[in-house]
Formats: C-alpha cells, sequence, structure tokens
C-alpha cells in the first residue's frame, strides 16, 4: 500500500449496466497467482480500492473507477457505509490481503457507490483488471463482503428509479414506451401490465409523444416519445401522496 | 482519545424530534472553558463520537446515542458518509480537538445516521452533555460540517416519511386526519390541502375509519383512525408508477 493512501477506508463503486435485455453489474478479476494450485484462486469483485490521504469521498471514487477501468463522467452516487468488524474475515480474503502486503485484521470502513449505465454506449477501455459486465442475476460469491454491498447497491438503485427520472438518461433521446417499460422492468426485475403502463405513461405531462415513428425497424414502426426535463421540473408535486413504494 | 477508540472514523446521529407543532433536533453543547473569554466558547453539535475498534457502524451509533443522551432503543438509520479533508478546519473545531488531545490534520470520515421520536414520549434523562431539542428551522453555525451533515439528514428524513409509512411511529395508535396532516406539514415544512389530504387518506386502504371520535377535547370531537401494517403490507403495489417525488 502507497504512502498517501488511508489505510482504514476504502471505496466500492457498484457499476449497473443496462443493455435492453438484461441488468449487469462490473466485476473486477482478483486473481491470486500460487504455485500450489489449491491456493491460487480468481474471484470476482467490485470496482473498489482505498482513499489516498486528504482526497475527499467523491473524488476518490470518481478517481478508483478512472484507473480501473478508464471510465469518465460517470455519474456515481453514494449510498451505504460498511464497516462490519468481520467484513474481511473470509479466508479468501486473508490471503489475499496478506499478498499485498496488508493487515487483516484492521478494520476497513467502505463506502459504497453506485451508478448506471447503458452499457451499449460506454467502452470499458482501460481494463488491467479484466473488467467486465456481468448478468446481476447470476452473480454470486462475490470477494470480501461485495455480495452484501450489491444488494444494498440494488436497493438504493431501485428506490433511485422509482422517486427520480433518471430512468431518460439511459434511453435514446427519442424512445418507444416499450423501451421504457423494459428499462423499469429489468432494473426493478418486474413484469409491468403493458396497458395499464402506456395509461399512467401517458397521463404524465413530460413524457412527450412526438408525431414522428420509429425508422428502419422489421416490425410495425412504433411511435416515439422524449423525456421534458423542463415540464417535469414545472409541473413537480410538492405535495404528500400516499404512494408509499 | 482512549486507545480503544478507532480515530478515522466517527458517527454523528441527527435525531430528529416531533412534538406536534414543529421538528426540533437534538443539539449538545460543546464547551470550552479557557481564563481568555475571546477563546472560550460554547457551540453547538449533533450527538456524535468516534467509534470503538472492531465496533460495527450500527453498534457504535446506538451506544454513542445512549451513552451521550441516556436515550435507548430508538430507530436509527444510517444515510451519508461524510469525508471532505477540510471537514474539521474551522479555527474553533481545531481549538477544540487540540484542547482533547486530537490532531486536526488526521482526516476523519463520520458516518452520519438520522431517527425521528416523538418528543413527548421521549425524556433526554442522562444528560451531562446538556443535550436540549432545538427548532431545526432555527438552528445555525453547528461545530465542524454539522451543518451540511443536518441539512443532508433532513433530506433523508423527507425521502424516508414520503416512501414509507414510518409517520405512524410517531403518532397515537389512534389519531386525527389533522395529526396526521400536521406531522406530514411540519416534517416537509409544506401546507397540504386539507380537503386533498383528506381524500387521499381515505382512498388508501391502510388508514383505516374506526368508529370511535375523540374524548376529552375542548372543540368538536373529530373521528380517529388507526393504521394497519396488515393491510398496507398486503395491499403494497410493486408495480412501476411515474410519481415521482
Amino acid at each position: 500500500m502507497n504512502e498517501d493512501t488511508n489505510p482504514h477506508i476504502s471505496i466500492d463503486c457498484v457499476i449497473f449496466g443496462f443493455d435492453f435485455e438484461k441488468l449487469n453489474v462490473l466485476l473486477l478479476e482478483r486473481r491470486l497467482e500460487h504455485e500450489d494450485p489449491s491456493i491460487a484462486f480468481c474471484d470476482q469483485s467490485l470496482v473498489g480500492q482505498h482513499i489516498k490521504l486528504k482526497e475527499s469521498l467523491d473524488d476518490a471514487a470518481a478517481r478508483i473507477l478512472f484507473e480501473t477501468t478508464g471510465l469518465t463522467n460517470i455519474y456515481l452516487e453514494q449510498f451505504y457505509a460498511f464497516g462490519a468488524p468481520d467484513r474481511l474475515n473470509k479466508e479468501r480474503a486473508k490471503i489475499w490481503l496478506k499478498s499485498i502486503g496488508r493487515d487483516p485484521a484492521v478494520q476497513v470502513i467502505t463506502i459504497g457507490y453506485f451508478s448506471l449505465v447503458n452499457t451499449n454506449t460506454v467502452q470499458v477501455s482501460y481494463n488491467p483488471r479484466h473488467a467486465s459486465w456481468c448478468d446481476v442475476k447470476k452473480v454470486e460469491n462475490l470477494a470480501f463482503d461485495h455480495d452484501q454491498i450489491l444488494k444494498k447497491g440494488l436497493e438504493a438503485l431501485r428506490l433511485k428509479i422509482k422517486s427520480e427520472p433518471i430512468a431518460f438518461e439511459l434511453l435514446p433521446q427519442k424512445f418507444t414506451l416499450s423501451q421504457l417499460q423494459k428499462l423499469y422492468e429489468v432494473v426493478l426485475d418486474i413484469n409491468i401490465d403493458k396497458r395499464n403502463f402506456r395509461k399512467k405513461a401517458l397521463q404524465s405531462d413530460y413524457i412527450v409523444a412526438l408525431s414522428e415513428k420509429q425508422k428502419d425497424v422489421l416490425h410495425k414502426p412504433a411511435q416515439l416519445f422524449m423525456f421534458s426535463r423542463e415540464i417535469y421540473k414545472a409541473t413537480k408535486k410538492e405535495d404528500f401522496s400516499f404512494n408509499f413504494k
């Protein structure tokens, strides 16, 4: 560990990727080479590192994401701090930490950040740690307590996508209602009734029907819509509604 | 600082108190005695301390709240980690830290927890640090970065009270709709249209009208209601709604 690193605080980034079919998460390889194959292993982990001395948490999260994956300018939101005293106590975690010169007995608090990106528009270019997109539903046995961090990050993402219009950032500027519905279905892992969804979408003032239709599609072209941030802000209701999610 | 204390991580608790009139926050005195009155001061701060070695964040939050105020069994929810490198850089903060033997140059990450309690049912009994309830609207110039932590805690409370039925924990088991409305008005700092509020409340299945009315009141007794957690859980809609808050 470098001298300018804070050994007590780390950041873990849960980078969700939506590809119009499923929800993915960006994972790194955590490989321990050893001549004895019963000791060698290759685990997967979230994108994480320690913060530097005198570095803010947000700056550290952006730096770590860039250094590990080459990704920049990605929205990152802090969602939770994890500090269980036994969070680094898995046998492999201890072996790994010792192999990189760290003391597994030192308690490390890690701050979780999450993000949601369109996997089709984002290239994981610089990739020394073999970053790759994995189907969230198939991920298990991550290093350290990263299964728990992923679970909590997914809860944070779901709360966010239900309470703020972040979904539209992931769609093309002009989208179909089927694309919008698919996004919510994939992220929330639910089936949504098509008629009901269309009705609600058409009732909102800020999802605006265009006179354009899809082009270059094999099926019957569907109507296109746009999200208007101006209308959303101007019509946002501050009033309370008994609409607990 | 004790040897068993983690000097890098602290907890700050934003304890909100609702008294049916206004929203309060529990503050401590931070007093520096000094023969030179230009150096002596008495600031106010949130309820906070460092965590102990090998202590989980949740355990630390509960312990710190108890040790400082005598309060136990209070729901505490983590909401944000604060780690700006200059967060302890106020002149008074540095004087205070030196006076208790701490190095202001050491970066401390603090994890914020919030809670909402009914000030009328909670006694701040054990009170060596002069804990007292202060009107949130009148609080300013708190120690360290506690103004910012309070602001963020208030945002977290508002999001929570809009997205989950925590409001009912603060009311008597049988309540009037006016009491419920007042609670939302005070916490969200908005005025709610009475007719609209009653309509929405009556539309929800889980706010159940009783055949009882208020007793021992000087004005015309109002109808009483109860919140049914069973009905809430059984009728909770997982479906998506375009109802961004």
